[in-house]
């Protein structure tokens, strides 16, 4: 397979073919909910979806609502962090009952996350579990959705992929389908300011990881996807830990919400090979020790670069070198600081990197091994390189 | 106004507020070409637009012809460089007489421009001249259109943007509408393999000056847009000499092409002032004397930057950092330098940057200035600063 080559070698491999499309309208900048009408249809009946009540007390709700005055507005409230199928299906009945012909996600990524479920399965024929099966495959089309974000981190306003989980399974898995990409979303980087700081903490984590998932991997000579991604990676190291300290500078919160956005609206991933078994192993600690998502990327990705830095040696120099300024000393050395560095930024950021801190022991790591299994995550990575005996190794090293 | 302050003050400005939307479908690699019956309504009556002969020489029009193969199909030959008006209201009159109902551009930037000018022109009711009067305003529908691109320089491909050109009235005119946006467009890199060089020398010098319009202004802490900006003029530095030394390098013509269409699809220009100066300087200069559209750019830019570097002083030292790596020395040196070494950059290209070189004097500038003042372009640049005095410093600076 033409993936597989001697992996310290600098292939000099030819740009991956691609289709781009992103049809999501943003709207960005101070008060841009306000003009969310003249981006749906006249008289929709259109059910606004949140998550718990920090957008009614903060009064995002209530301009959403405001701005949608003549039309007939329904809520659906309660969708968890995380969000649940079996959470959704209840939406998924509502939007049945009161033939709801428009979507209105508030929130964060697992709310927007949630309403893309909904929105493919309110118009699917058959069980909708079947969307998670087969990662979207089957999705032929979906009620329109706008959103209004209110935490910059997963990129769902402007992608076109979700993740659900399923608890009584234990089962986190994600879908794709062009069907779901919002018509339009929100982003007004003061509604970031009530966030509470882990929510932020996580936001920039969760965005860091996704690049990097695009990123480190192996070289294929595409420049301008390499300098957009190394952008994103200075930008964030620059504005995440100041948005800590400063959660009132617009500046910051604007910087942090378009790269959070460009992250992962498949601009940087064209192209290129990608990873992911980062999120993938992330998603089993998720689902079985309930760990933020972040959480679980801040544990598992230095590990990972670590055990995988022979197949990914060349991209790890290049990322030394432009997003650390490591230019001096051996390779090896190099390699090891930027993986460090990378570490001890995820810890500035006020997330545990260890799942000791966690209080997740060597006892887990076979049930966790097990559920890669049952999900069929036994060759993840950009060559397909990550088997379950990589997976173990890159716990036992997270420990 | 805002945008008034003391020139030589870092700013500290709030990014702006935008909207951003781009729906163009990018079909990017070998033999993708093949795919567009894909994108087109079947049963479609398509119209072919194109230039000269090359794309019936290189066997481009065919594949397309080929991959369109159950479509009932028209030709249009002829769409010149700098696209005419006269020119184009006669494929209006043939989508007309044949009730097209696709257009299909097959060409570079003026192919492109121009098919969106017929798009729009069909569907007009009243004079078409008025589309281009006010700059696309009138817009409000357009056939659905699609190329495939042959020449990686104006960003066409993926914007809502067109320039038209009258030749009676020596007037190169812009408009703008999200109308006019193509459907899809192909970016095969093998398809400039066989262009003469020029072309490519012409293209490089076209997307670096569209990325300093919109990067080269004031500092509004912009960090993502700066980054992509700045990653792709040193994209553009690094592959634009080897493009001209090995015209069949895969992956030096596939960073050109998607540094181009990236450097004017709307994305880095979101959120920041943007100038454009140069170009509306240069567009005279096109109508009255012939001149390429990249040799005005090539001439105007250093010659502005020079005229105007109090006004752009801290984005002038950021770009000397960044792109050129020039850190030490006194402000005035670094910045000094950058111009020249833009100014080389240009020349290296293989376009000469002085009126003199073309054959232009001093006699010259006087009808020029009186141009821009007919098509009211008396207060250009991100401050509306570039007044005819400031446009006339700058056409004597560049003889």
């Amino acid at each position: 397979m033409a993936f597989f080559f001697k992996s310290r070698e600098i292939r000099k491999g030819k740009m991956l073919d691609f289709n781009f499309r992103n049809p999501t309208n943003i709207l960005f900048g101070r008060g841009k909910i306000a003009t969310i009408n003249e981006h749906i249809s006249p008289g929709s009946r259109v059910l606004i979806l949140y998550g718990g009540g920090s957008v009614r007390a903060n009064g995002t709700l209530a301009q959403a609502t405001a701005a949608l005055a003549g039309y007939t507005l329904f809520e659906f409230s309660g969708i968890e962090p995380n969000p649940s199928y079996e959470t959704l299906m209840k939406a998924v009945e509502l939007v049945q009952d009161e033939s709801i012909d428009f979507l209105l996600a508030v929130g964060g990524g697992s709310v927007i996350d949630g309403t893309k479920f909904v929105a493919a399965a309110a118009l699917f024929e058959g069980e909708p579990w079947s969307i998670l099966l087969d990662r979207g495959a089957s999705i032929e089309r979906a009620l329109p959705m706008g959103t209004v974000l209110t935490l910059p981190a997963t990129g769902s306003e402007m992608n076109r992929g979700a993740v659900v989980t399923r608890r009584a399974l234990q089962a986190k898995l994600v879908f794709h389908s062009s069907h779901v990409f919002p018509q339009f979303s929100v982003l007004d980087p003061e509604k970031t300011y009530s966030l509470p700081l882990k929510q932020i903490s996580n936001g920039v984590v969760d965005a860091y990881v996704h690049v990097m998932e695009q990123y480190l991997t192996y070289p294929v000579n595409a420049m301008v996807q390499d300098r957009f991604a190394e952008g994103l990676l200075l930008t964030l190291l620059e504005v995440g830990p100041r948005a800590l300290a400063d959660p009132e500078d617009y500046d910051l919160r604007a910087n942090l919400m378009w790269s959070a956005t460009m992250g992962l609206n498949g601009l940087i991933g064209a192209g290129v090979p990608q990873d992911w078994a980062t999120h993938m192993i992330g998603h089993e600690l998720t689902a079985a020790h309930g760990l933020d998502h972040a959480q679980t990327l801040a544990i598992i990705l230095p590990s990972l670069l670590t055990v995988c830095q022979e197949d990914k040696w060349a991209k790890l120099l290049q990322y030394a070198e432009r997003v650390w300024g490591l230019k001096g000393g051996g390779e090896e050395t190099r390699i090891e600081a930027a993986i460090a560095l990378t570490r001890k930024f995820f810890e500035q950021m006020r997330i545990k990197t260890h799942l000791s801190d966690y209080g997740i022991g060597e006892e887990s790591i076979p049930r966790l091994l097990q559920q890669l299994e049952t999900h069929g995550m036994v060759a993840l990575g950009e060559r397909q390189s990550v088997t379950l005996d990589v997976s173990k190794k890159i716990l036992e090293m997270s420990l």
